[in-house]
């Protein structure tokens, strides 16, 4: 055993069954297309689509087809981002006119974090956690070029302690990509402002999981994607949150006419839109939009706080049985605290890229993260709770029969 | 008569469906989804469905459905972008590697303008043309905000004597989206290269229409969509050209993971693919991106050359009928020289929204232009000799009988 945590129970596959017969929300999982027969831990890297998916890119390539660029007003695409950012607030804890759905997460994190130096001219640096996605450190780089800040990199525990006069602001993920590690938003939040810094959010792997509560944590700019947790499809457009005391002041350095108060217009100079649409700018790329639209009709009604409670158990449930069947072979490197952790497990393993290619192999779908992590996301939008007690049956397995010394699992150059 | 060119023939309905007969590219438009009854003249706001994108589509819905992220590998949408760049490099006269499909015309201008004030850092200033379209002309305010240059505007026929030396780069519309006027490419590029500037093209309203010859005309960097002429879909990705002699030591402000040589090894740092890969940043739009590759399939073995020559024949012939029948009750605003043309001709009328809106209720589809322009684009790939007769009718029949005073004309809000 690796430590049962104090009051924890053993459980076992016919705890989990009873869960899912009780559980109300166990429903939403037929609002996605996932097979029966898959025990689905990578809703953290790409969510399922939407049952309803076909018919609405039907309905739209029908508008396309009858209408051709008349679509535009028929099919209502000049407003779909409005109605998209509507539809995700929610889920946020913000209000609609402090989200704009657009862009990559990337992009998005630019303009985000460029606009937040902006408000804060006299600071030099960006503070970021030596773990952050790398995607997201490339980028903040990007933000110190053009913003004449540098970045000031630490590890997660020192963070606060580097927030000082000279930071203008701190970017970090919410939940860490690699060990499902979670922040407390308001309290980094509290801290930052205490310094006089602003702090943008990567919300990419909390949206649709884990508690976004965007007012009650004093927020003021956040970014995030829709392929993960929000299952809107493969690179499906990311998001932008902008606290509404900074709404006045925001600039990006990216200025579209789809940000314009007026696009259409045309006017030969830029006034931003009221709120976060002002994040937007190019024309937005509708066939992946319309996807996230739908997949967000599948969370209407659906309280955020509930789905992380459920993430929290099965995540719990997954730690536990980890800890009954595992016998050390494996170590739990996210935090055994939930109020600690996102909506995800990390289990270290020397042979992990292999060790998930045999998990792929027997219809359990989590992923690997070099060198040494297997990553398994529990979106409680469609996770069973037996799926758990399936995942480490199926992992126990492995390791116990050394089924991933299969030459084919070693060659295999995937992303996943 | 407004003015006939010198030797020009008066040439009718007839002389257009014989050329519809005999010609050759004739069999282009089946590769659309165009009804057969309209009359398609707005190939340069958006054009049309492939036919085979549903089935496209469907293909990868069921790789989604089924494999989930792992369609990632098994769809090979890990390098869709780096196949579609593939296929539309050959229409651009430029080589793959020069080529990035990726985000928005907006974000790229952004991007690959930026990239060039930095490869010019002792100079301060980006030229542009007054009539350049507004979204670019606020995406230069920011690359200048960004780049501690200024913008400097002017009128158009001026812009080769605002070439000095403290110019780090032109950034222009190869063709004018309002009057379809087009540079002379190789020499602009020529003059500012005299100079120690480089040029920024903007493309959206050539590739797939006006000639693109990018080797020939040396040109430097180039930013376009994909959803106008060359029919990706609403809002689908754009794309960047680089040069290849600036591929070593050009970079850009916002830098991704899918930009990254290496992605999926999640090096904490920056390196830069090879070529123009390095402008791709988030993670792409995959429902986006595979329309632009069935489009783009569309236009297999298909000479640009040849599609620039099919344009300048109906655009003269379009030019030819106005004069002909229209009697003055129109200004034709584009240049009748054919080779400052591009695939579109503006009409300036005081009434030009209800006219249009007139027309497109009888089947001609064009767009307007405020205040007072009627648009009407000549996609080569799909447009009918006998379209432009047509148009022209339809166009005087709705001058002739005032059926653009209908109030319900007047009152529609729309975009187009």
């Amino acid at each position: 055993m690796l430590g049962l945590p104090a009051g924890s129970l053993p459980i076992d596959r016919e705890t989990l069954r009873a869960r899912d017969a009780a559980d109300p929300m166990g429903p939403l999982r037929a609002r996605w297309d996932v097979p029966d027969d898959l025990v689905h831990l990578d809703g953290n890297s790409l969510g399922p689509p939407a049952r309803t998916w076909p018919d609405r890119i039907a309905r739209e390539h029908r508008a396309w087809r009858n209408d051709q660029v008349g679509g535009w007003n028929s099919a209502g695409w000049v407003d779909l981002a409005t109605r998209v950012a509507g539809r995700l607030a929610p889920l946020l804890g913000a209000s609609p006119d402090e989200v704009a759905v657009t862009d990559s997460t990337t992009v998005n994190l630019f303009q985000a974090a460029a606009a937040a130096c902006r408000l804060r001219p006299d600071r030099r640096v960006v503070l970021t956690e030596d773990g952050n996605f790398p995607t997201d450190r490339y980028v903040l780089s990007g933000v110190a070029d053009v913003t004449g800040t540098r970045v000031r990199s630490v590890a997660r525990d020192r963070l606060l302690d580097h927030v000082d006069d000279d930071v203008a602001v701190v970017a970090i993920s919410h939940v860490d990509y690699r060990t499902g590690h979670r922040h407390d938003a308001a309290a980094v939040t509290a801290a930052a402002h205490a310094a006089g810094a602003l702090v943008v959010w990567d919300l990419a792997h909390s949206t649709g999981a884990v508690h976004v509560d965007w007012h009650a944590w004093g927020a003021d700019l956040g970014v995030g994607c829709t392929y993960k947790y929000l299952n809107g499809g493969p690179g499906a457009p990311g998001y932008v949150v902008l606290g509404r005391h900074l709404a006045q002041d925001a600039v990006p350095p990216i200025r579209g006419w789809f940000g314009h108060a007026t696009p259409f217009a045309f006017d030969p100079e830029w006034s931003p839109a009221d709120g976060a649409a002002r994040f937007r700018n190019g024309t937005p790329p509708v066939l992946s939009l319309v996807g996230v639209d739908e997949a967000l009709a599948g969370f209407d009604g659906v309280d955020p706080a509930a789905l992380d409670a459920r993430a929290a158990e099965l995540t719990d449930a997954f730690i536990d049985l980890c800890d009954q069947h595992l016998d050390g072979q494996v170590e739990v490197v996210t935090p055994r605290d939930r109020a600690r952790r996102g909506a995800q497990v990390s289990l270290r393993h020397p042979e992990a890229y292999p060790v998930m290619q045999a998990l792929i192999d027997r219809r359990v779908l989590g992923d690997h993260r070099p060198p040494d992590l297997l990553r398994f996301g529990f979106a409680p939008a469609l996770v069973r709770h037996v799926d758990v007690a399936d995942a480490v049956d199926t992992l126990a397995d492995v390791l116990r029969t050394g089924a991933h010394g299969d030459p084919r699992y070693a060659d295999r150059k995937t992303v996943i």
